[in-house]
Order: structure tokens, then C-alpha cells, then sequence
């Protein structure tokens, strides 16, 4: 028999727990900020029948369509039929969509919540994986301005809730039925956005790319099309120059202030009743968000965005990060897109032909998460606090006895179980980031006193060569009753900083 | 276009609110605990190499070594190789075998944690889903009784967090040596029990089927095989009537009393030298476990526990709810196991050829949350404390300004964003469960007054009609200056109970 190879699939990879520190810690601060708002939890399963999801992923990179699908195994191969096909979900608006035909008796509102990994079969590469995490939260069955401007301060509210401050990330709104209206005024109305093939959805497709291929690159889109480096030809939307012109205005309005943003926007759609009615929204948005105090430090209306997912109708959301952040080396480090939402009235249509007003957000955590390690330094992997050092498996049980007396005291125990020295025990701990040894040999035991190493002490204080003084008023190892070792602890835990 | 109907793959499910409520309350309390032995968290993809899973799955009702397989879509079809097949994970313990072959650096002890859900493609049944969530705790590279010890402490303290008590529930260890032991003196000595199709192999599965068959149909398939009710034949391990003798008195030890039991297999395994160190290792567990205090109202050895997992090598542990648990209907539900887990020496050896000593188990959420529903009764559903109701368009920024001042008091709250009069925005608010409804129409405004709602309060009394006096001394309803509302809900939360 031959050993298999231990190895992940392309784009897929294993996540660790200086990661997952921080991401539990992220994941619990956004919670908090939905359910403030009310949001109630939900989950959906993995594996969806692909006629329920829907194709609504950006084309580019996106082979076969962009996600994981594999034939239903309770058919026969040959059996053909919307059953057929099964995939991974690629996000977990689709779902919910499904669910919310699915379901008639449903409460309406519908707000919920979801986290969990999405599958995209795309092109991997650094920091572009085929598994992540979203964290989702959505109101179906509400209609208006005030739901749409809930969702950019909800939006706010969990990067603030992340310790991002007004200044570090901007939420950018615009809405596609202003760009629809741009078009329309321009003599361009045969389809609609969310149809790649028609001519706004190319337009939509071009504007996509700004961030990637700057202005220059996405006129040439607007117009015949474009060349890449690579030699790759893109066909373009071949709008003549004019109309070119209309839409290179529309991209170029850069405002902070939201009610001369829409007074622009104004004069570009023109009498088109689709443009005026965006135009009517975002104000309507503008009129909430400045009641409730979210100025335009936190939140602008930005034409340039249109975000990828075919089934937007309407006011679109993006969340960006504009702190400098750093990474080790001390290069400056972009992460695009970490928030991203919009309002989609026609995602329940599709299954009901009944449409439904919905809107809502989607924080990528894993960007995110790379994001605040960097901002951070270092975190902690290590959940315990204390390490018993295992002189000898004769003294285990009274080790473990120990143990247990300090996770009565909810100090987080663990009693070294592998093999190997005391040295090789405090590297391990040391390595774990626990911040305290305890180390008790039968002398000890009989002595009734402990030795308790501080780690982080120790590791700051050989950091610090030169401040000898320092190490003899604070030693990183002292002499502890064994009865009054929980007591210790406790109290240097609370004293301890890293 | 025809539009998809809206549904779901067999044996997967929708999970909502009142069943995440809990489950996160379960999430929460059980990390705590992991925690607090100081596992660190870990996450691994859902998608794995066929090859690096192995197949370890229990034969019975798994079409397809039941998981969920599908070729690499990176290859072409007709390519074949290690890398032609993905599945889904069908266990946490699987991937984590597979990670800890592939990075040389990891720590050792490497003890970690994991929540996730895992795919099983089997035939769906009643409480028996394809996709279920697992919470796993896995120490790799310790070995020896104290090891083993733990996990069956962390399993008793995990359902102690979950407000199981001693006489709820019960962990039920065994030994699979012993087992080796007993075969091996009755002369069944040829092959390995994780071999379905070895002798063992075929007494362990024989085993495995206790709960379902009984003893009697155990013997029989001990003995030729077993016809079911619908006719089919399970061929049966072919042991003489003195085999299944010893193997029957094996399996009828029925004694809390642990060094009992262990005296008692001394008899069965004779001088079988893995059956004598599979009982040294039951008698280290015990002694452990009687100095912690873990008395056999909580842990008993029994010998009928052998886990369905091929890879298991040494020590199992299962938890089965004991505690009396009545459906809505008054009828007795019975939950089977709940934790699972054991010793796995062999499973990084698959990968590396060098022996890895590795223990742990596994808890099924799913399972677990059903049975802690039967016994609360009902769930609150809603996060929100307050819902506000819209009387009128015009006064939302108004009602979403209050709502932010709640918020700010940490009050979660929600702006019903809807379509509807007040008695619909009501029968919302209850459905959900939401406690408190603020009333405010223009009138109110004007006065500076408002209508608080007490639906929890509204509902308790319209259930006691006859006590119209309690009705009068706490209405449901009462009118609270604007200014003063925050801290008269916050006072009223307080005190509230359902």
C-alpha cells in the first residue's frame, strides 16, 4: 500500500489559531452589532441543487461558471433533470433567496444573519482563496430609503464595532439605477445590467474593473474593447464617443458631500425616469443617514461603484479600508473590497414570480482578518494560561488534581502530556504564548512550594538585555506556596500585560 | 424561462433561529470548557483528497464509502491519479491526521479544537441528516492513560456545561485491546479490528450493532449471519458456540463499579498480552479519575462500547443522555450517543510511517440541541428587545433616531421596515418573541409620550383570563415619557422573565 501524500486542494488551506483568535473575537463583535439591530441567526445548507443558486457570479476568472458542482449521487449518471446538479453555494444571498420562496409562512420582515464559508471555483492566488468566510446579514421584505440607509450604518457599525474608526474605512453607496439612468440618457436602454450580454451590462462589467485597470482601461472597455498585457483581447460595449463621454463625467464626480453628489447625478440622467428615481433614493438615503449622525467622514455616494453580483436593483454598498496598514516588511498594503452589499428586489421573483423588496450586506472576514493582524503585531495562540510541567508521569495525577483546581478558578490549565525535558516543556509553552509555567519536582511536592515561571515576563526581560535592575525588582520566576498558587496566578494574570 | 422551485437535496435542512439561539449557547459553553484545558482552535477545509481522508467510515447504510465525492475539476475527466477525487469531509479527525503529517513544525502536544460541519452521504432518516456539525477536541502526540483520562473529563464537563448533571447523562468507556484480548484467547486472532473484512473486524461490527439488534441479534451475527425483517442476509463472523460464549459474557459485564469491571476482564482475556495492556490502560484511566473525583455516576467502563470508526486503537468513550426526556406529545425520546471519541495511534502513521499517539472526541451539536430543546420547552426566537413600530413613513428618521438611542444603551432594537398597520406590526413583534413594542404616533410626538407594550406580560395574562386584578395592577401597556423610554425598558428588561 502506498502512503498518501498529505496536501490540500489549489486555493484551499488550513487556518490556525493566531488566526482564530482574532477571527472568533471579530466574529463576536459583529454579531453583537446585527443582533442590536435585531438580526435573528440562520443557517443554510453547504450543498444546493444549482438551478436554486442562481448565476450571478462576476464571468471573469470564474471557469465553468465559477463554482463547485458535482451530479446528484442519488441519481442515476444519466438521469437529466433540474435535480441533476448540485454545487457548493458561492454566497449566502442566493440561499436565502431560496429559502424565502421556499418557506410561506415565514415572518415578514425576514432579518437574519448568517456566517459560514462560501466555495468559488476561481483562479487562486495570494490571498485569493477558494473557500471563505462571509458574514452576512439581510432584510427581506422591506421596500424604501430608511432600509437602505440601515444597511450602510449597520455596515459602519461592525468596522466601528472592529475598532476601525471614522477615517480608517469610508462605506461607499451608489445605486445602479442611477447608472441605468446615465445610459438611458445616453440612448443606451436595450437590456439590463444584470445580463452580461447586453450593452449595460458590459458597461456594468467595464466599471468593475476601474480599481484594476484605472479609467484609461475602462474607457477602452466602454469603447471597442481592450488588449491586456498578456495579448488577451475583451470585447468592449462599442459606445460611441458621446456617450463615452457621459459616462466617463458620471465616473469622475468625486464629492464628499452626499447632496452634491446627487445634484450632479442629477444633470447626467437627464428626464430618465429609471436615473430619477435613484437620484430620489439616494437622497431619500442622505435625509436618514445625516438625522442619525453618520456624516460623510463614514459614509459617501461614490458612482464608481457598481459591485460584480448580477442581481443588485438598486442601491449598492462597499466598504472599504483606507488606513494606511503596513506589513512586516513595511510595505504599504491595499485590500480592496471588505464590505459589500446592495438592495436585490428580484432574487425571490425568480422562484415566486412574486417580487420582493431585499436588502443587505456581506463582510468578507478573512480579508478583514489579515487586515487587523497586521494592525495588531503579533496576537496570542495560546487559550491557556497556565502550564504544569510534567517532571514524571508518577506525579501526573496530582499534576492533574492541580489542573483542575486552577480551571475551578477559570484560569485555563494545561498539564504538559508528550515527552520531553523541562526544557523542551517551557519551549513549548513559550512558543504557545502561555504566559505562566508552574513547576513542581517530588522536592518541591514535599516542600509544599512551586516555581512559577512568568513567560511573557521572561521573554521581555531577556528582550531587554540591558535593563538588569528591572529583572532583579521583577524576577520572571518566583517561589510559590502550593496552596496559594491559584490565588498567585490570578492576581499576576490580572496584572499581566503583554 | 421556467422558474426553479425552491427546495432542498434530501437530508439536508434549513436551521433557524430558535434551534441557533441554543446551538450558540452550546458553541459557547463547550469552547469554555475546551478552553479551559487549554485546546487551541482550528479550522481545515471542507473539501479534502479522497486519499487523504482514508476510509474509516462504518459500512452500514453508506452507498459509496459514504461520502460525497466529485473529480477534480482542475484535471481533465480521463485523468487519474491521487488527485482525480475531492469529497467532502466526512469527520474532523480525518483532516486533522492529514494536517498533522503535512507540517513538520507544528507544536507537540498539539491539541486543538474544531467546530464545523462534516457530510456523510447516507440514507437520510428521521434526526438523521447528511450535513450535521461536529465540535471536536484532539490531543496528538501524547499517549498513556492520563491522556485518556481527560478526554473522558472534558466530555463529562462539556455536558455539565451544557446543564446536563451527574445521573443525565453518563460516559461510557471501554477498551478496544480488551476486546483484541478476549477474541484473541478464544482463539480469533486473525486480523485487525478496523478490517471489515476480518474476523474481528466482522465481531466488532456485529458489536457496534448492540443498540439496534440487541444481544440476540448480535449472536446471531456472531455466529452464520442474521436474516432482517425485509429478508435481507448479513453474513455473520462464524465463531463456534464457545467464541460466542466468551464474546456474550464480554458483553453482559453490567457493573458501575470501574476496578470491578477491569477485575472481571482479567478472567476473559486470560494471557493475551494486548488484552492484559488494554486492561492496564483501563485500570491508569481509573485511578486517574478517582483522584479528580470522577466517580462512576458519571464515567463507568463498559465493554459494549466499541465506536463504529475503523481507526480507533485503543481506549473509546461515548456519552449517551441517560436523563428522561418527553417530546411535546408526552412520549420518551431516546438520543443514542452524543460524544464519541477514542484512541487513534495509526492515523498520521497512514501518511508518515511513524507512529503518532493521538486521543480525543467528538460531540454531535445536532443531536444534543434536539434533546436540550425537549427540555426547555420553548426558545425565544428574537435578539431584538424592542421592536418600534411605523405608524407612518414620514416619522421613520424620527423612530430610527430612538432606535440608536437604545442601541446606544445596549437595548437591541428594531424599526419594523415593512409594509403593515399597527395589529400586523404586533403580531410580529410577538411571533418573534420580541418583549417590548414602543408606540409612537404623531400625537405622541407632539406630547412627548409614548406607548410601551409589554407583549411577554401581554401574553401571560390573556393566557390567565380569570385574573382580570393582576391585569390591572401590571397592565401590558403603559404610556412613558419619551425622554425617560430608554431607561424604563432597560429597567423593565430587568426585571422581565417569559
Amino acid at each position: 500500500m502506498t502512503r498518501p501524500d498529505p496536501r490540500l486542494f489549489k486555493g484551499f488551506r488550513d487556518v490556525f489559531a493566531d488566526d482564530l483568535v482574532v477571527k472568533q473575537w471579530m466574529i463576536e463583535r459583529v454579531r453583537g452589532v446585527y443582533e442590536r439591530y435585531g438580526y435573528i441567526p440562520l443557517e443554510t445548507p453547504a450543498l444546493e441543487f444549482v438551478d436554486c443558486l442562481g448565476k450571478n457570479l462576476p464571468e471573469q476568472d470564474t471557469p465553468e461558471g465559477g463554482i463547485f458542482a458535482f451530479r446528484n449521487p442519488d441519481l442515476a449518471q444519466d438521469e437529466s433533470g433540474p435535480d441533476s446538479w448540485l454545487a457548493l453555494r458561492y454566497d449566502l444571498t442566493a440561499p436565502l433567496a431560496r429559502l424565502c420562496a421556499q418557506y410561506a409562512n415565514l415572518s415578514r420582515p425576514f432579518r437574519r444573519y448568517q456566517i459560514g464559508p462560501v466555495w468559488r471555483y476561481e483562479k487562486p492566488g495570494i490571498g485569493r482563496f477558494r473557500e471563505f468566510t462571509q458574514f452576512d446579514f439581510d432584510a427581506v421584505g422591506v421596500s424604501g430609503p430608511a432600509a437602505d440607509a440601515e444597511v450602510a450604518c449597520i455596515m459602519c457599525d461592525a468596522l466601528q464595532a472592529l475598532d476601525f474608526e471614522p477615517g480608517d474605512f469610508v462605506i461607499r453607496v451608489n445605486n445602479r439605477k442611477v447608472l441605468l439612468g446615465v445610459l438611458a440618457s445616453a440612448g443606451i436602454d436595450d437590456g439590463d445590467l444584470g445580463d452580461p450580454r447586453s450593452k449595460p451590462g458590459t458597461v456594468l462589467r467595464a466599471i468593475d474593473k476601474l480599481d484594476r485597470l484605472g479609467l484609461p482601461g475602462v474607457v477602452e472597455l466602454l469603447g471597442p474593447g481592450r488588449e491586456d498585457e498578456t495579448g488577451d483581447f475583451t470585447e468592449g460595449a462599442h459606445l460611441d464617443d458621446a456617450q463615452i463621454e457621459r459616462v466617463r463625467a458620471f465616473l469622475s464626480i468625486a464629492d464628499r458631500d452626499r447632496a452634491s453628489v446627487c445634484a450632479q447625478l442629477a444633470s447626467l440622467v437627464g428626464d430618465s425616469p429609471v436615473g430619477r428615481a435613484g437620484i430620489d433614493e439616494l437622497t431619500g438615503i442622505n435625509g436618514v443617514l445625516d438625522a442619525l449622525g453618520y456624516e460623510s467622514d463614514r459614509i459617501i455616494f461614490d458612482p464608481t461603484v457598481v459591485r460584480g453580483l448580477g442581481y443588485y436593483t438598486g442601491p449598492v454598498f462597499e466598504g472599504v479600508l483606507t488606513k494606511e496598514i503596513r506589513d512586516a516588511k513595511g510595505r504599504v498594503r491595499t485590500f480592496g473590497s471588505v464590505y459589500g452589499g446592495g438592495r436585490y428586489d428580484g432574487l425571490i421573483e425568480r422562484f415566486t414570480g412574486e417580487r420582493v423588496p431585499a436588502t443587505g450586506a456581506s463582510v468578507g472576514l478573512d480579508r478583514l482578518l489579515e487586515a487587523i493582524k497586521l494592525i495588531r503585531g503579533t496576537s496570542r495562540t495560546a487559550t491557556a494560561d497556565v502550564l504544569i510541567v510534567n517532571f514524571d508521569d508518577s506525579m501526573l495525577t496530582r499534576y492533574m488534581t492541580l489542573a483542575q483546581s486552577f480551571r475551578d478558578a477559570d484560569i485555563a490549565t494545561e498539564v504538559y502530556l508528550g515527552k520531553g525535558n523541562m526544557k523542551k516543556q517551557l519551549k513549548y509553552a513559550d512558543r504557545l504564548g502561555v504566559p505562566f509555567a508552574v513547576i513542581i519536582g517530588s522536592e518541591e511536592f514535599e516542600r509544599g512550594t512551586a516555581q512559577v515561571k512568568n513567560l511573557w515576563l521572561g521573554a521581555k526581560l531577556s528582550a531587554e538585555m540591558d535593563s538588569r535592575e528591572k529583572w532583579a525588582k521583577q524576577p520572571a520566576q518566583e517561589e510559590v506556596p502550593i496552596d496559594g498558587l491559584v490565588a498567585y496566578v490570578r492576581d499576576a494574570l490580572a496584572r499581566q500585560t503583554r
